[in-house]
Parts: C-alpha cells; structure tokens; sequence
C-alpha cells in the first residue's frame, strides 16, 4: 500500500525549536517538501508550547497519544486536549488518514542526527537501510517497549507509519545551523524513501543495518528525599551510542564519591544527560545494539 | 585594604543549576571554602527561579542592581524586591560589607571558564594574572561598559569586589561533571588569591595578562514584524573568543542566503548563541583582545 498522505509535525516539544524554524522554511518555498506521489503537510504541533518558550504546558505532548488517553474526555490538561485535535486531524490512530509522520525533535544529548522508530516492521527496515546508505551518519534508534500500538504515547504513532526525527546536541530554546541542517536533510532523505518506495525505484539496500534498541531508563542517584546526590559522570558525557561495561564511571557524587555501573553486561548509552529528563531525574537510556535485516 | 569578607552566590538565573549544586556541596562541607585569612559565606541568589526552573520570574536578576533602581521603591517585581534584600544582605553598592563577590554563572556558549571582571583596577589585574597563571584555560572577560560602578546593574558589584564565573558549554537546565569541576576550581583559585593577597604571599605575576574587552552585542537578524529571519552561522558557531573578520559568514538565513559581517575590522566573539539572549534577540558579543598590565 503506497504512502499519499506525508505529515511533518514540528514543536511537539516547544523548546526544541528547531522544528518550528523548519516548518517556517518550509511553509514559506513548499516546493522543497514536495514530491509527485504523495501529499506534504505541516504541523505545528503545540504552539502554546513554544509561545511560552517551554517543552510543555500542562503534560508532555508527546505522551498523550495512547489509545485509551486519547478518548477519555476526563483529560483536560492542555496537551491532553490538543493530543485529541492532532488525531482528528492526522489520524485517527489505528485508522490513519496519514500514512506517514515524520515529528521532528532535539535533544541536549550528543546523540547526532537519529532516526527513531517506534514499531517494527518491512517498511522500516527498509527505510532504516535507505537512511544508512544516504546518510551514514544517522543513527538508528528502535523503540519497541510496547508491542501493541494501541499503548504507544509518542505523536508519531497517530499515522500508519510514523517516525522521529531526533537530532542533537543542541540546548533547549537554541537554533543551531548544523543540527538545522542535518534535521533537514534527514526529513528530506525520508521524503526522497517514500517517493522511491511509492514508485518501486528503491535502490538496491544493504542486507543488514546496524541499530540500537532501548532497553530502559537508568535514575540519577538521589536521597530518600528524592533531592540528586551527583551528576552523569563526565566518561560518559557526550558518549551516547558507545558502550558501558560493567564497572564503568557511571555517576559522579556531590561528596566526592564516584557510583560505577553495576549492570552483568555491556550495553549501550542514548540521551544522556538530557535536560528535559531531569523532570523525572532520568540520567539516560540503557540500549542493545540490533541489526535490522532486509528478510525480516 | 585587606578581603575580610567573601560571599559565593549561585542560582542569580535559576536554570543554571551548576552554581546550585556546588552551593549544596559547599554546605555540606563548609571547609572547602575556609580560608584563614577572611571568612566565606555562600547565598542561593534566586531560589523561586530555580524551583521554577526558568532563568527568572519576573525579570533577570542580574540586570537589577544599578544604584537608581536599589533605591527605587515602585519597582516591585520578584526580582526587583530580591536585588533589594540580596543588597541589604551583601552590601549596600557602594558601601559594602562584603569586600569579594563570587558570582556563579554558566553559559550554553562554548567560552569554557571565563572570568567576567566588571570593573578595572589593581586588584582585578592581579586576580585575573593570578588565574591564568594557576589555571590557563580561563579566559579573562572585561566588562566595563559602565564608568561608573553605580550604573552597572551586576549582582556582583554589590560587593567592594565583585566577579562573575562563568563556564560553558552547557544546555540550561543540565548538570555537566566537566561543568561542574572547571566552576570549581575557579572558586577555589579565586580563594586562593584572596588569602595571599591577605597574607602578602602572592608569586610573581606576569607582567601581561591577555584578556577581551567587551564592545558591543549583535542582533539576529529580523523582519519589520521582529520574527527571526535566521540564526548564527555555522562558522561561528562554537567558536568564542576566535576573530571575526569583515566578510566573513555571520548568519545563515532561512531562505537560503548567507548574511556576512559588514564590520571594517577584526573583532573576536563571545556568548555566541547563548540560549538567554534570544529574548532580546541578541546573537553574540564583540570583543576586542587587550593586555593587562600590572603597573596599570
């Protein structure tokens, strides 16, 4: 089944600004987001947000799109509200009038441009390798902690596909031109794969393609108040995607002490020390490297 | 006239969390900042900020400290109420109780530690000498675009001395270690001078002492409406206190074209793109490079 119908979604987080300036360029010569087999819209996902120069008003917006959130009427928070009017209007999901959304991130972390999927499935592998092949330097991020769906809260989940495109590092409320451009060249690489993909002129695609798959969250170290003990040890710092055995540097402590990783394996690191998961004193993501293949 | 008095304030923006956290370590472990020559205190600046998590609440802290504005009644903001207290606490301006302010700031631009000196003078010239001789990564900022000390509306010209630490890069909101550890040792060093300045025991200072003086700041570049038509140059970016030639490539506009700088002689850069000055719009600072002198 072809795509026809392509939504590029920017200031779901109304910090990261970069999706906002994107979808100004972009509103401003449309030229540049369209192609002959598919529809291009934009949307400016929470505007309210960006306004006001925060991630969010009331809730994270980008977790609001779980099935049974988005049809109870008792959520009445902004973002809960405007979470409903975006899948009226791209979705709506399971049933999707959009078949592909591209949602447009940054984060703090030094994590470069990266590709994150939220399900699995031949559409993205093949997607995942045409991204590889055009832009070696993109990483690929899955993100399949919810088998069904239906339980998936990211914005990206209202079309039948959907992506993000995450690029950093860049402070939150900072336009920077290299993370601008490389947050356009991936959107425009992902466009350039549908045409490909509509019309059956795909390139010939490696057969397999390197990729990280979430594992979960690790927590700053805090006291029984919940008030930090320490900070994201400067060895790990910057370092998302390289590995972290067990022993390693892992949190740096006020008193002085240092906290070493005590996992039983070698994972690897993503969103590290990203400011928005301070809310939640998350210090980063814990991943498996993965490899897509072509046959699955 | 010998330091009696030292005060380290941290949180004067509430998103610079790096000062409060050092502030916490401090007061669990107030002999890291013991000297014997004077005493040390330390003052959380802003603290509703901070629980906010915004760099003010009504307005920058650290623009409300000009003698007119101290004594002016009618100006009754958070932060306008604040400066008064902070003021009667550390001061008053120009009759002060506290002989050194240390203020604690960070930065999203990449200017690494950096001294920020308001005023000119012996002391400074020594203090700045003593700094790159203990730690030559420190660059030394001169900021005295005021002549008279009660115009300047800096938290730390409340003190007979006052300084400004800054270091960066880091996002607002995070906690980075090597963040952490150059504002540290700065303090530390800083300290240091005071008590063999005390104590008659400073080394021999270099004569000359390499520091940026501050020229003015440059805008972003913007339509009749104010809206932003683009966003500092990727060649810039990053690149603080290295020259700006007329001619060279200052901003990348979202329509494609490049605006170059139509200055008629080299300057140098700093706070490039820092995330607190686009509220004003602000893209960077101008600096020119002069040497300090001791006999100055």
């Amino acid at each position: 089944m072809s795509i026809k119908q392509v939504a590029v979604v920017g200031g779901t987080h109304g910090n990261e600004i970069t999706g906002y300036y994107l979808l100004e360029k972009w509103q401003a010569a449309p030229e540049l987001i369209k192609r002959d087999s598919f529809i291009t819209r934009t949307l400016l996902a929470n505007p309210k947000a960006f306004e006001i120069n925060r991630r969010y008003v009331d809730q994270d917006l980008n977790r609001q799109f779980a099935s049974k959130n988005l049809t109870d009427p008792t959520l009445g928070g902004y973002e809960q509200n405007r979470a409903k009017v975006i899948n009226e209007e791209l979705g709506p999901k399971g049933a999707s009038k959009t078949d592909l959304v591209i949602d447009l991130h940054t984060t703090t972390s030094n994590m470069g441009p990266t590709l994150l999927m939220p399900q699995a499935g031949r559409f993205y592998n093949q997607l995942a390798a045409y991204l590889k092949l055009n832009m070696p330097d993109v990483t690929i991020f899955r993100d399949e902690d919810h088998k069904d769906n239906d339980e998936h809260h990211l914005l990206a989940t209202t079309g039948r596909y959907g992506v993000i495109v995450e690029v950093g590092p860049v402070p939150q409320a900072v336009l920077r031109h290299d993370v601008f451009e490389q947050s356009e060249m991936m959107v425009q690489h992902i466009l350039d794969f549908a045409e490909a993909y509509n019309t059956d002129s795909l390139p010939m695609l490696p057969e397999k393609t390197e990729a990280y798959r979430f594992l979960k969250s690790l927590q700053l170290p805090l006291n029984q108040e919940g008030e930090r003990l320490g900070m994201v040890h400067k060895n790990i710092q910057d370092n998302d995607f390289t590995t972290l055995n067990p022993g390693d540097p892992l949190f740096q402590l006020f008193s002085g002490d240092t906290v070493y990783y005590q996992g039983d394996k070698t994972v690897y690191t993503a969103f590290v020390n990203e400011a928005a998961y301070y809310d939640n004193n998350l210090a980063m993501s814990l991943m498996e490297k993965v490899t897509i293949t072509q046959v699955d």
